[in-house]
């Protein structure tokens, strides 16, 4: 397909990169900070722009990868007729693009994207369309690019972000306590990587909640006393501890 | 080295099965159910026990690798005069063994360890000893079936398993929370896999410090209060997602 890309951040140039790869050709990249746009349609092997005017208006496909907030100043903009027009939010409804074309859907792309990242992870895509036809279109465009693909409305894509901010910025965050504890405490935080991909690993084999281990599933108050009188310099980090202890306590 | 292993739990399992493999006798397993020490000796290819007047008395090393609270009950019954005896739990002082022998000191897998699990993860070893050479027979056989070793005392230890269930039994209780949530809400948690991969797998490029993202981060409070909206359901949940939502951002 011949694709414009709208955007040079995480999502646009990750994406581009990933539909490039899969034989897409990108015709064009808008946007507003002509350095990267220039940057990411360099990569990507086509021209950019920072003027509305001169957006191609012959491209299959319009990819809006722009913040949640830039969307509408974007479809001030940009008519497009018959083309189709996609966002990639998570917590946008599909009908934002109503009035930008009669084709429009979303392909939201479940994972956290980095360009700094030099691996490309596995990318499952969440789609939405307005019509059949382009539910078919974005189906098959998303499965050039990746082995998971959903529809889900606007709701059940919420649903799922939901759950995506407990897995990565939740999760995500514990790391990051973990990491300022170990830093303080003249701990080498590398030594956890090991536990931290198991741990990751380990969902594919055995469910979660089946395996629960560690002092707070067992009620092991010896344990959970030490740690806790370890934590007394660090009151934030106890209090999610207590938090915690007390969740898998409940939900054993 | 001729090694006796005391336990038949997931650590005595695995770290059995590592010590074999790199070429290490397991001369005996003892273990109080008689039909589990078996299973695992057959296993290890040697004999068991469960009698402790046939404890095997001329091994390099004893492992005693059962849980906490068992310790000391082993102790009133096994005496080594002058082998070598270490223990595996990361929060219990090594000066527990000092009557049982001259030579005794901690060998601490920092690994979430199931005897189910198909796989060996990589298993970094915590040591800690009474004397120069048992720290050095110690490290000798930690390095041969890990490549992360370090020494550390008990309180350094305790601090590292205190780190440990931050990162294995805390994260795994928010994956635990969202599959939850997903099977109530008819959403198939396994779409969240290749996101749980990549944010455990991003820390090896990135501090997690610098690559948190999210609603949480940025403060989105359109995001956030849909969030909470779609949690009017999860009470629990939903105090889970207060608590990150206002750590992540006190932390940015």
């Amino acid at each position: 397909m011949e694709i414009v890309i709208i955007g040079t951040g995480n999502t646009a140039t990750v994406l581009g990169r990933k539909l490039k790869s899969a034989g897409h050709t990108i015709v064009q990249v808008f946007g507003r900070d002509s350095m990267a746009a220039s940057q990411l349609a360099y990569e990507l092997g086509t021209e950019s722009t920072n003027y509305w005017n001169v957006v191609y208006k012959e491209a299959d496909l319009y990819i809006l990868a722009v913040s949640d907030i830039a969307i509408e100043d974007v479809l001030r903009e940009l008519q497009l007729a018959d083309k189709t027009i996609v966002h990639t939010a998570a917590s946008v409804s599909k009908n934002i693009l109503k009035n930008a074309s009669h084709h429009f859907g979303v392909f939201y792309p479940l994972q956290s994207l980095k360009k700094e990242v030099g691996h490309i992870p596995d990318i499952p895509i969440v789609i939405d369309a307005s019509d059949e036809s382009t539910m078919r279109e974005l189906e098959f465009l998303a499965h050039s690019i990746s082995d998971k693909v959903v529809e889900a409305g606007d709701e059940q894509r919420m649903k799922l972000h939901l759950a995506a901010v407990i897995v990565n910025n939740f999760v995500n965050h514990l790391y990051a306590l973990a990491e300022s504890y170990c830093n303080n405490e003249g701990i080498d935080f590398d030594l956890l990587w090991p536990l931290i991909k198991e741990t990751a690993e380990r969902i594919q084999y055995i469910s979660p909640a089946q395996s629960q281990t560690g002092p707070a599933l067992r009620n092991d108050r010896t344990t959970i006393e030490k740690h806790l009188e370890l934590l007394k310099k660090y009151p934030h980090l106890k209090r999610i501890y207590q938090t915690f202890t007390e969740s898998i306590y409940v939900n054993r």
